[in-house]
């Protein structure tokens, strides 16, 4: 399936077909120089696989996790490009999860001002969320995402078959925003959700998923508005993972955590059971001081009320600003001290 | 006088306006923080009169020179927006030469996925050429240029009267681009090159030399097509530049030597003449052979043919592939050895 997004300048295709990274061919200009930028993380094969379509490939792995979203790697991504005397008609392929879409996207973007960008999500969660939108970045003194652009790749290529390779842990973290995303915008997924056993169901999952995100960037590609929506739950997810305690949290287990107090009372049981059925948390320990402090440098507060969103009814959402002080206090009803 | 730019994202002003510098709030919304960025070389009291308009102005003082275009100060400056905590409605100003416009506006592009950008060019070759059209980069390992985007600013201020207080050689180093933008694309400009007063038409020249480059990057914003008019004489200009032993040569000196073996044998002298006035070399010394091997790594290679621009006839261009050898015996004519 081809699900196509349109950009201020263009447009992409988000390739979503099982057995794809085995046709990257027919989908991708590879006739060229190409950085495919992994993790060691990532099974090896996935990025050799693709490789092997490239006419000169040259393979990058980089370690895994966020501390590899750095300066570091980044100037390591342009001088490989400079050392292999890439040109502007050459091109940068990310295969692996969030971390490598977002620092190889913002090597892309900026190497001679920009070249081509391939994304081949394999986890979850940049599958159904992080490869979609052209937000490419780093991190940078300790905030994330903080020196990046908007830069839509050529294409997006999803093969699900990569999932057969995640633990269960890792493909719960990526579902907690799909639920996040069905909660402000599908009620028909998020009844998916309740009823319906999950695995066998990914694909539907994933391309639901993949147009509501769509639809949420196509209507806001710069961030500027409905954009917010997806953010839901994320004020307390983005707090509690700055807090280091809470290092052994993935980030889709803060926002299923985050999502629960923002929630109307009629909401949040039917919430609180699609976590329960996906073995997402419900509630944690954490030293909730600590975490309303993060949260007091949120970019999103202004004076002494923050926006939020809110979902009073599935499928439905609602910006409102709030006082922090109310914030903090529903907060802490998933403090499990 | 306001010359609008249209950009693919929308367009932005730019000023062009004798005591502007003076009146910033009048063109632009200052009443934010504002990282006001300029080099030492720059008259200080530049950046102190912009900063007198800013509600919350950080100034930053770089050391002057092509040098400065680098990773460490593009950090730098993203080091201060983070410590002072500049957000999306926070914006970079830039006053100065190309050196900080470039550096500045790449670190506006990158900041948050980007902030506002104004740009305040203070020397002619920045006024009449580099902050128009929005490219925006830092040097990287050798080359010029490399790490970049294509980020229009939100406004350009022009106040010529900041050019008094550069040296006549920093002024014929700028003319030397309007030169080359008429000699490509306006004849009636380089008929006032060749028969009026140069200083008291400084005005003339910047507003006709911004026009055509407006032209040229509204309709090739990317840098896909017609924006390679801009590069004629710069295949031996960069070759020049890249030769350690020529340092001693400003960039539009090199420009200059760089146009003279790409005109027709009627364009030729009329060219000489007007660089003679001008007081901009027709000759130089340098090691030929260096030379052109520093031009076979320039990237408009392909092959052993180059493409270059040639003016035939004063305001008209031609792009053609020539062989490489016939171009390094070409540039043999303004070698002084």
């Amino acid at each position: 399936m081809i699900i196509p997004v349109k950009t201020s300048t263009g447009g992409y295709d988000i390739v979503l077909e099982r057995g794809s990274l085995n046709q990257l061919d027919k989908y991708l200009c590879l006739d060229r120089k190409v950085l495919v930028v992994t993790d060691d993380g990532v099974p090896c094969e996935y990025a050799q696989k693709a490789a092997q379509f490239c006419k000169t490939p040259y393979i990058v792995t980089l370690p895994q996790g966020e501390a590899t979203k750095s300066f570091d790697s980044y100037k390591l991504l342009l001088s490989k490009m400079v050392e292999y005397d890439f040109t502007r008609t050459d091109c940068v392929m990310a295969v692996g999860g969030g971390v490598v879409g977002d620092l190889s996207g913002f090597a892309a973007a900026s190497f001679m001002r920009g070249i081509d960008f391939y994304n081949i999500p394999t986890t979850v969660l940049s599958q159904v969320d992080s490869s979609i939108g052209g937000k490419v970045a780093i991190d940078f003194q300790g905030y994330k995402n903080i020196v990046g652009a908007f830069y839509p790749p050529k294409a997006v290529i999803i093969d699900s078959n990569t999932l057969s390779t995640l633990p269960y842990r890792q493909i719960a973290n990526g579902l907690a925003e799909s639920v996040k995303m069905a909660l402000t915008s599908d009620k028909d997924l998020f009844k998916l959700f309740e009823t319906e056993e999950i695995l066998p169901n990914m694909d539907k999952i994933i391309e639901s998923s993949i147009k509501i995100k769509r639809y949420v960037v196509e209507n806001d590609e710069k961030e500027s508005g409905l954009r917010k929506i997806l953010n839901f739950g994320h004020t307390l997810a983005h707090a509690i993972e700055s807090e280091n305690n809470m290092q052994n949290l993935y980030h889709g287990e803060c926002v299923a955590l985050g999502m629960i107090p923002m929630c109307s009372k009629e909401v949040k049981p039917r919430l609180i059971s699609v976590l329960e059925k996906l073995q997402l948390p419900t509630c944690a320990n954490f030293d909730s001081q600590k975490v309303i402090e993060a949260m007091s440098h949120d970019k999103k507060l202004k004076g002494d009320k923050i926006t939020v969103i809110f979902v009073n009814e599935v499928g439905k959402f609602e910006m409102k600003d709030i006082p922090f002080k109310e914030l903090a206090n529903n907060f802490k009803e998933v403090n499990a001290i």
